[in-house]
């Protein structure tokens, strides 16, 4: 049997993903199949095992092809902080040092093939800024360390009335206000994300994948009654997918295609806003909720939520999103030959 | 013990309608504390018994206070179709009439005081256009009856984990395309939008409720980055209600408000738009997310969905909105005398 070796970044030691990485690791140590390495300071991590009143040891090892051991949590030393971890819940620039280099190192083990994806930890914007990055976050570190351009979101719902049936939610825009995410929605656009929502089905293993491409307005707009989006660019960008061979269905209303793709009638549901895919993911299961990036020529799965500074070092962060998001990556290591093929830079 | 006596019309007797009332009366023939009596043609409550293979009795009652029986279902006859009951699935004439008449008997039994709400089945436009009805639907037919010009739609879902917490949603803008609710987002219509949602959770049952206000925005627009709708309508519009004494938060962002609500922090949550509601309401519990109307004198629930044409008749129509329509009625029957004053016309 194949074991699939996961690395987790600490992300930042002042904030809850040294805690969330060792309840995750706790949880799942001694699992048949995977086994997940922390990456980080050894120090950030014990202090986060003390954090949560974890009973597990932390032992500091070479690389990622270490046997597994009861009881035992692995550690990849960065080397960044030795024994001098920042303070808890501070913006602080040795603290975004070690962030960093825990994705560098975690990121470079998957393109060496040394580890069959990663799972990143929050990290905080100033503090990488305070060490030197220019960078707003994982996706531009991430997009420079493997060389690609384009990457997507796309969240990962897991059904569990529905055995092994997971919904995944895409997006044809990003992070920008409401009335702009309208303005930007075209025809070529919505067919653009349609075609990468595809392959990207594909790619994380379903053969056929059928999807859903969600309305814009209420009702689908009624033809025409309530907006036209659907009319003038949504419906059109549906049918031309059809026409390439895509199982596409759509535009459906988006107050039931989330509902129908998790019972299991769609794999995938192409949402046209952030709140618009977020909102389903995260009322339906808020720590079961975990973000795949799309685009790099290795696996990576996050949380969808930030350092908690607020919270952080007492032990009161909730790990299920951490969790989620590793078994999330366990699911798609075998398809990591899929995914550098299909997103080679 | 009182017995809370709930009206529930078949609605167009060619859709769902008498099949999803059927189930409901014969799921919760005998309980505790309540009875529900159909209004409608007998005919076609037998009809609808029938396709759902029911091992239960159609009894004809003359009014609403009778006493249960163990395997009988109750329907005041409205006598329009006597046993020539229209054909399944299709737009008649007939249907329609039967359809109005339901309402109208069942409203009017409201307002006497000889039932304590109304549960309505769906109806066909077309249907009672066909029988000389210049109404839209549901809400005009009541707002005329009733002599109100002021309805609001209140979503509610039930927590099943969270024993007896029911999060309820409230919407600034109603059927209108996104661009345009967008638009119609102001400062004073947030504000009045959040007091008559405080208002409505107070009528029905809440003395101190807590109502959180979801921004329109990804991440709340964080600071202006993405859309100021925050910063110029929506936070105002919270500011002055907290002025005003009234446990608002907000604007929360749209994406983790609705789980914060279902896990018991808020009692009510205001969205700005249809889908905004819709979709994390119906995602999160898509047969348990039942619709209250609110500014009527009198207490109505329904379910959110259509006649279904398509299934009439096949015994396939889910009846889990009906019933949850109906349990939320007898949930809220205990608050009629509020209802009945608050918004008295």
């Amino acid at each position: 049997m194949t074991r699939h070796v996961l690395a987790l970044t600490l992300g930042d030691p002042a904030g809850i993903g040294p805690e969330i990485t060792a309840a995750t690791l706790a949880r799942t140590a001694g699992a048949d199949g995977h086994h997940g390495v922390a990456v980080g300071d050894p120090a950030a991590l014990r202090r986060g095992v003390q954090a949560m009143g974890l009973g597990v040891e932390v032992r500091t090892v070479d690389g990622f092809d270490t046997e597994p051991a009861e009881g035992v949590i692995d550690v990849v030393d960065t080397g960044v902080l030795g024994e001098d971890v920042p303070a808890w819940g501070k913006v602080d620039a040795r603290a975004g040092r070690a962030a960093i280099a825990a994705i560098e190192t975690a990121t470079r083990a998957a393109l060496d093939g040394e580890v069959a994806g990663v799972v990143t930890s929050p990290i905080n914007k100033e503090a990488i800024w305070a060490a030197g990055s220019a960078h707003l976050g994982h996706t531009e570190m991430l997009g420079e360390l493997t060389g690609v351009t384009q990457q997507d979101t796309m969240f990962v719902v897991r059904n569990t009335a529905q055995e092994g049936h997971h919904l995944r939610i895409f997006f044809t825009t990003r992070h920008v206000a409401l009335r702009t995410a309208i303005e930007q929605i075209s025809q070529e656009r919505v067919g653009e994300s349609i075609r990468r929502a595809h392959t990207a089905l594909q790619v994380f293993g379903l053969e056929s994948p059928r999807l859903a491409v969600a309305a814009l307005n209420p009702h689908g707009g009624e033809n025409g009654n309530f907006g036209d989006e659907e009319i003038v660019h949504i419906g059109p960008a549906c049918v031309a997918a059809r026409e390439e061979g895509l199982d596409v269905s759509g535009p459906v209303p988006a107050d039931s295609v989330f509902h129908q793709g998790l019972v299991g009638r769609y794999d995938g549901v192409l949402s046209h806003f952030h709140d618009q895919g977020h909102i389903p993911a995260k009322t339906f299961d808020f720590d079961g909720t975990i973000s795949v990036t799309v685009g790099l020529p290795i696996l990576r799965t996050s949380v969808d939520h930030g350092t908690a500074f607020d919270i952080a070092g007492t032990g009161q962060a909730g790990p299920g999103t951490m969790l989620s998001a590793y078994l999330a990556a366990v699911d798609y290591a075998p398809f990591v030959d899929n995914i550098r093929k299909a997103y080679a830079p």
